[in-house]
């Protein structure tokens, strides 16, 4: 096994980047979607926000099925994205062969953008449970990698 | 482009280290605010929680609107610095320009140590709103930088 | 201090990559341990995952306690172990002494397997407690020695 640097200088590295700050970036966007829908259905979970933002309509301090959905949605992913940022940057590090390593990453970003539209429209299942199941089966399976490698 | 490395000899590295660093263990003490609130109001989530602590007197397994404030605030730290501390070490590889990776690194820390004394005072809003806008900025913009020079 | 790389040539980093797989996994399987918990009670959160998995028996969107304790127990997972992983990154490229370095991760990880089984099993406290303050204490240690070393 070579010494694979966190570099640029490393091909695996230079496409890791790519993939981790897309699925980073979609992960930050599911804040901006959950305030969107808040507003739109002006359903507020701060007084604060309901204050400036309701006027003289009415706003409650409230839950919304939808914006539910939206929230539990970004939970999933900061259950999976963050291991999957986190575990590549180790995978990377061990010097994986490169045409494996990168069908990790592709493999995982698709998964992870279809889970979201799978549900946000409410897709019956099984859609939702196998995006979710092929995403984790990349982490598993970069986390076994690391594991082997290391000394404890 | 130079070839960046993550040790201590680039002084990009040697200052995101520190702010991450802070970031994250700002993130960490709201699970130790959380527990004072809890013992203080007496509202625990655990029955063996409120068993143990509540000895005699009463002690109940509730919610209390400021206790589940600071989770909101611990979970949009979550959402937010930990992403910041990914995408912040990608764009430390790329090798960004010195001066404008600092700004990136100081704004999203100021505006994350805003953001926690403005959610936890419920300061009336945009202000709220506007510290999250500024370091959710910082990090899509250290995204797209990242995207734009790695090979998918 | 010398300057420590994010390499399998660094000893400390070849350490710190099987105790960070292996907390990681621990935590991306908490999802599973969540979905066959919600199976087993059949108390779903969706109203596809009721209608697909419920057929003619009776399946209710609601919670249960013991799903909902499993919950907790992830989230914070995601609230310590994430910050373990990236504060880990930053004080392995700190270049600290080796067997200081090793005590930080192992006594992490033992304490938050520990944690797992005394939330899963609702041992009574303090033993929660210990288990969480152990783990926080690797983190906070590692984030000062990181801010010691860093230029702000």
């Amino acid at each position: 096994m070579v010494t694979a640097t966190l570099t640029l200088d490393n091909p695996v590295f230079r496409t890791f980047i790519g993939y981790a700050a897309l699925v980073l970036l979609k992960t930050c966007l599911m804040s901006i979607f959950t305030s969107i829908h808040r507003m739109k259905r002006k359903v507020f979970i701060n007084e604060e926000d309901a204050k400036s933002l309701g006027g003289k309509i009415d706003v409650k301090i409230s839950t919304h099925p939808y914006v539910e959905r939206i929230r539990r949605c970004h939970l999933n992913d900061l259950e999976n994205v963050l291991p999957f940022v986190l575990l590549g940057l180790l995978y990377v590090a061990i010097g994986p062969s490169q045409g494996i390593a990168i069908l990790h990453f592709r493999i995982f970003t698709i998964s992870r953008f279809l889970h979201t539209f799978v549900y946000l429209g409410a897709v019956p299942q099984p859609a939702r449970a196998l995006c979710f199941l092929v995403g984790f089966l990349v982490n598993i399976s970069m986390a076994i990698n690391v594991i082997l490698v290391s000394t404890f």
